[in-house]
Order: C-alpha cells, then sequence, then structure tokens
C-alpha cells in the first residue's frame, strides 16, 4: 500500500519552518506497512493545493495534508478541499459542543473566528483534535482516502496516532514492515560498503540496507517487507547475525540507542561514576551525558580546562609535560584524564584535547588532531585522532569518538 | 524567478530523517529573491528521481536536489542524473586530486568506492566539496539549472554557499531582496506580536515582518522586495529603527550574530577573561562559548557542577547553604559564580543551577526551575527563571538566558 504525504504552508517553503510533521506520518505510516512514496509540501494556495491532491489521489490510495486548517486568513486548506471534493462548508455541531467545552475549559469564550473551526466540508467526518480546536478530517472518495490534519505538530500527532491510525489498519490491509538498526563507529562509510559487497549482493529483494552518516557514527538500517511478522522477524535476526559478524568491532548498539544513553545505563549497572576533563570538545561531551534524564546519578561533573593553566591548576598536568610535548599530545591528555579521576574521585575518566581550528595548527600537529583518554582505577588507555577540518565537525567527531570509547573500556574493564 | 527542491533519500520516506536540508536551501534561495514553489522528497530510486526531475524541470527553470550523491549503494542520484540527461559518467581529475588530498590528510588511503566519487555524469560542473568526497554537480540544460548537492546537512550547506548561491546570482536577473534581522531575547511571541501590531498594520506590501524563535530568542526578520538597492537600504533602515524605538531592551544583536559570538567580541575588546560554573546547563554554556573560534583568547575554563561535592570542593559553595536553601537557590548560585571567579582568576563569571527535569521538580521548585549568575570582581547579579517543561528546552532555553544576562552585564559593567 503506497501513500502520498501533502504539507501545506508558506513558512515550509521559505525554509522558516523545518517540516517535521511529515516526518512523524512517515515513521507511523510505515509502522503499519504503509509505504509513503513522495511528500510534497506546497504554499497556501488553493491552486497549489488542488493540484497537489489531483496528483496525488490519481496515484495512491491514500493522501494525507497538514496544515492551513487553522481559523486565521492564511488557513485555506478547508476551502481547497471543498473546491476539489465540489462540497459545501456544513456546520458541525458536535465539534462545536466539544470545542466550546475545551475553550471555556481555558476560560476562552467563543468568537467567530472559533466558531469557524466548526464548519467542515460536507461528507467529511471529523476526527476528534483534544488540544486543538481544528478537527482532522477524513474523506473517502470511489475507495481513495483523504485525510487532512492540522500543522501544530502535538495536535496533527495526536489525532494521527488516536484517530487516523486506528481507522487505516481497519481499512487497509497492509504488508508487514519490520527494521532493526546497527550502530557503528569508527569505519568509513566507503570502508563498511567494501566490508558489506558480499552481504548487500546476496540481500533478497525484500531486504533492504541504508546508511545513515552522522559525525563518525554510521547506522546501518535493515528494512524487511512481507506478509508474515514471525517469519520477517526470524530473517531480520539472521540478516543481522550476519552483519554482526563481518562489522565485529564496529557495533556499538541498536535502533535508537545513542552511545550518551548506553554510557549512562552502563554505568548505573556498575554502580559507577563519571567526570571528564574536557579541552577541544569545550564542554560538549559534558553536555551530551546530562542530555540524559537521570544522568546527575552517575555524573560528578567536568572541568572544561581550555587554558594551560587551568589544565596545570585544576587537573594536575605538570608544566614540564606541556613544555615538552605541548598540550595536544599523549602525555598531556593522560594528565588531564588522571588528574580528573582523582580530584573527582571518579570510577571512569574522559580527557580531550586537540585543535578544533581553523587555526591552532601547525605542519606536525594540523587542525583537527585530537587526543582522547580514558581512565579507570587500574588503566588509562589513549588514542589519536586525525579529524579534518571544520571546527563545529572536529567538536562533534571528537565527543563520539571519546564516547564510544568510554563505552568500550567500560564493557570491557568494569570497575 | 521560481525553483523547485527534490529530496532524495528513503530514511526521509520511512520518517527516520527529518529533512532539514530543504528549509536551508529555501531560506537561501530565498534570500537573493527566488521563490521555492514546491518541495518534493522521493526515495532513493532512479525512475522516482527522474520522474520528480521531469515534472519539476518542466515547471521552472531552477531545481535543486540534494542527497544520494555518497559512495554506497543506495546512493543512487548519479545515475538518475546520467539517464535523465543521457550522458555517460566520466572520471574528473580534478576532484580526484582533491579527495586524495582530503583524505591523505585524515591519513586515510583511497578505494575504489572513494575513487568512484570522482566520476560525475559528462557536462556537468563539479562544485568543490571541502567537507567531504561528493562533489556537487551543476548542469545547465536549455536554459534551466539542475544542481544536485550531497544529503549531509554541513557539506549541503558549505556547497550552496560558497558555490552556488554566487552562481545562482551570477546567472539569475533576481529582484533585488535585502533583509534586516533584530535579534531579541526576553519577550514571548504574543507579546511581541502585541507591541508590534501597530507596526505591522503600516508595513507597505513589498516589506514583510517574520518571527523567527529559538529557546527564548526571537528573531524578527525585514524582508524588503524591490528594484532598487539604495531605496530599500534606505527603507530598511527607517523600519529598523522604528521597530528598535518599539523593543527596546529586547534587543541585543542583528542578522547571523550570536550571542556566544557577541559576548566574545566584548571580551577581546576589554581583554576580559571568562569562566563557568554549569550545574543544569550540564556544558551547554561552555560548548557554545568554544565553538567560536579564537574563544581560547578569552575563555579560561569551566567547571560542570553537576554533584553538590563537586559544588562544594571545585567551587566552595558552603554545605550550610546547601542544607538551608538547597543547590537550586540563589545563594548556592552566587556562591558558585564567586567560586568560578575566584578559582579561575577571571575578570567575568556564569553560574547556572536548576532542575532541567523531568525529575527532581517539587511543588516549591518544579522542574524548569533555573537560577543563573553573572559576576565581575565588584558585583553579582543573579535571577531566577522558570522555564517550563522540556529538559532540551530546559537546558537550551537557560543557556540562552545565561549569555543574554552575560551580554548585558559585559556591555553595561565593563570589566
Amino acid at each position: 500500500m503506497d501513500a502520498q504525504i501533502i504539507t501545506i504552508g508558506d513558512e515550509i517553503l521559505i525554509g522558516q519552518t523545518v517540516d517535521s510533521n511529515s516526518a512523524r506520518i512517515a515513521a507511523e505510516l510505515n509502522g503499519i506497512g504503509i509505504r509513503v512514496q513522495r511528500i510534497i509540501s506546497v504554499p497556501d494556495q488553493e491552486e497549489a493545493i488542488i493540484r497537489a491532491l489531483e496528483e496525488a489521489v490519481s496515484e495512491v490510495y491514500l493522501v494525507l495534508l497538514t496544515g492551513g486548517l487553522g481559523p486565521t486568513r492564511d488557513d485555506i486548506t478547508k476551502n481547497a478541499l471543498c473546491a476539489y471534493f465540489k462540497v459545501p462548508l456544513v456546520f458541525n455541531e458536535k465539534v462545536f459542543r466539544q470545542n466550546e467545552i475545551m475553550l471555556a475549559a481555558r476560560g476562552i469564550g467563543m468568537n467567530l473566528l472559533n466558531r469557524s473551526q466548526a464548519e467542515i466540508p460536507r461528507d467529511s467526518i471529523p476526527l476528534k483534535n483534544e488540544t486543538g480546536t481544528a478537527p482532522g478530517l477524513w474523506f473517502v472518495r470511489g475507495g481513495r482516502v483523504v485525510v487532512a490534519l492540522p500543522g501544530v505538530p502535538h495536535e496533527m500527532a495526536d489525532i494521527l496516532n488516536k484517530e487516523v491510525i486506528p481507522r487505516l489498519t481497519k481499512r487497509f490491509k497492509t504488508p508487514v514492515v519490520i527494521h532493526r538498526t546497527i550502530n557503528t563507529f569508527g569505519a568509513f562509510e566507503a570502508h563498511l560498503a567494501d566490508m558489506l559487497a558480499g552481504f548487500e549482493n546476496n540481500l533478497p529483494p525484500h531486504v533492504r540496507l541504508a546508511y545513515l552518516p552522522s559525525y563518525g557514527i554510521i547506522k546501518l538500517r535493515l528494512s524487511l517487507t512481507g506478509s508474515d511478522r514471525t517469519t520477517l522477524e526470524k530473517e531480520r535476526d539472521y540478516f543481522q547475525s550476519e552483519l554482526e559478524k563481518i562489522l565485529g568491532k564496529y557495533v556499538w548498539g541498536y535502533d535508537r540507542d545513542t552511545l550518551e544513553e548506553l554510557v549512562g545505563k552502563e554505568l548505573v549497572n556498575r554502580g559507577a561514576t563519571l567526570s571528564l576533563a574536557e579541552s577541544c570538545t569545550g564542554g560538549g561531551i559534558s553536555r551530551m551525558i546530562t542530555s540524559v534524564p537521570g544522568s546527575s546519578q552517575y555524573f560528578a561533573g567536568s572541568v572544561v580546562a581550555y587554558s594551560n593553566a587551568v589544565k596545570k591548576e585544576w587537573l594536575g598536568v605538570t608544566k614540564k609535560m606541556l613544555s615538552i610535548h605541548g598540550a595536544v599530545s599523549r602525555p598531556v591528555v593522560e594528565q588531564m584524564v588522571r588528574g580528573a579521576l582523582e580530584k573527582f574521585s571518579t570510577a571512569y575518566a574522559v580527557a580531550t584535547s586537540g585543535i578544533a581550528g581553523p587555526t591552532g595548527g601547525t605542519p606536525a600537529k594540523p587542525a583537527g588532531t585530537v587526543w582522547i583518554a580514558v581512565a579507570n582505577q587500574n588503566r588509562t588507555i589513549s588514542e589519536k585522532y586525525m579529524f579534518g577540518e571544520g571546527r563545529q565537525r572536529v567538536i562533534r567527531r571528537s565527543a563520539h569518538a571519546a564516547l564510544h570509547m568510554l563505552l568500550q573500556v567500560i564493557r570491557r574493564y568494569p570497575a
């Protein structure tokens, strides 16, 4: 079963708003085996909406629209739907009563604009909006289903989950689609593709593999389409284990796992604590660690040691090491990590020291050179990386590399 | 001049990735007076790409594609372009050399897949990709321009700004569009809209005002369209000064200014230094400060004092204050900021202490409660904020509020 999504709004076409609604709708449809064939964004213009609708309805059995259902002047989706289906707007008593109650609960009276929200195209079924005044609209015509949803993301998502998905599963016989994502670090995309050439050649047509790279992390997504969930799950497990055999040490997690969440889980499981000494990452690793709810349970704190004075005074880095090797070196990053471990009295510590660029590089240590160290009481491991150009890129890649090193160390050397 | 954008990638159509590229492209095109008429997302399938291209080229003079230019098997945009333009792939020596140098700098050798990145459709002009191996591609056929860009957002944006926009302004006669963005903090969108109702009503039709909110920062963008730049610039200055009269203290910068860059400039101008003591922001402010190239000139460092033990040992917060007032309080955040100022010996310091949530709140101090302090040698200023729900939202808003407070303090009280 194929579907198309039409998102409506000038703000999308001038780049003011990133359209996150269509990703949300696509993910939900995918989950019930409906394949989104294309997503089209058009401005708040009646002809543009009608044209997109005509094209979509001629190609697929399901069309979802979002946006332009509000009460203000630039919201014209309802008019476009009336023109397309050749029906008038009619007053819907039930929608009116629901909105009246909801607005009253917020201390707002009915005005003409709010009243107009209860006018819906004839022959459409209103879909209850529990958090706003614009109902969703459900049309069936010639075996095709057209659904219009408001553009406010939480209203859209609420109606989608509670009203649209249940109706769709009832109405359409859809295939089963399942996914498994394998999260890797440490191998470049071209390198992974080399390793996986044979594996990819042997994939049957109903199984697909996609590469999703992000600052050194590459996620490999297997998608399987069929009719029987149990069969597909067995196949998925088989292909997953094949992939893992090939990828080995590069695999660190699955699906929506993040490095910072897995680090948190491992630390909680071991009752262990963490501290950081960040130089070139400038607080970026701390920021990621503390983005996880409950991280105060295992994260003691961090020193962002940007100046050499702070490296010396707060972390015990010696003047000698700094003058012999420079701040971006194995001896200094190892002193930093030992300093953090001792001063914060944690089970694990991580340190970074590098040249984020664009300035500060030398021929021997070009911008993008980064030393990362991880330590527990008994050992200190450090590695050098060359992340190339681009300050933000170097910082992000360094943070990923550091979290990945930390995760491996925690897994191999429990505190 | 109208354009269409085609974004390519299965990950978009299954809802795994939110397509932020098209918003970025649309915003940049808008800036040079090119109107985006529709945005279409299609899967990594040759027929789907060709069909979208055929439709787009038949309707507009400029088509921009992103995605599917990587070296792996699911990247088929180049093949689709070859099929569409009826040209073969040809090896491009210049692209090959550039990639070789870039990969060598990262310690990576050439393999066959990386080599394939240097194969481009005949009659296309490669657009230099400084941060990746897939060049952009520029086609001209029958007066129409088709541009293909990689899907990795920072590569796409880099080629777009450095290669595509300059070529487009040279090639097409576009109307003159000029912008001025006024950056505010401290007033909510609805409040700004109230203040600006009269101003907006009096704007002539060729002048538009857009609201761009982001975690407490609201940017107000004036766009003026016309044929004569000098006239437009005069009008822009007039409307800008009118806006500033109304908005007063809420204005902190213009256009692409960021709080962290302005803080950096002010510190450099005064030869002053900065340190931080972050609790609830967890390194987020440090990360922003150090995202600015050259920040090592004024940024000494930061303590992320997530646990009370670290607040006491590293910053001198007293047990008494913690037990009487709790960590999220004026006395504690002020001790933190004084501690940072003294221990780092800097001219200015900033401290945050709050409850990012979702857990940890109480009826008296609900999640979202954040204390922020700014200090120099002579004074300490602290303020309480209520940022509501959503952990990431609270962290981001706190970081913006802290940087904004710091900027105001530096401007009012030079060290």
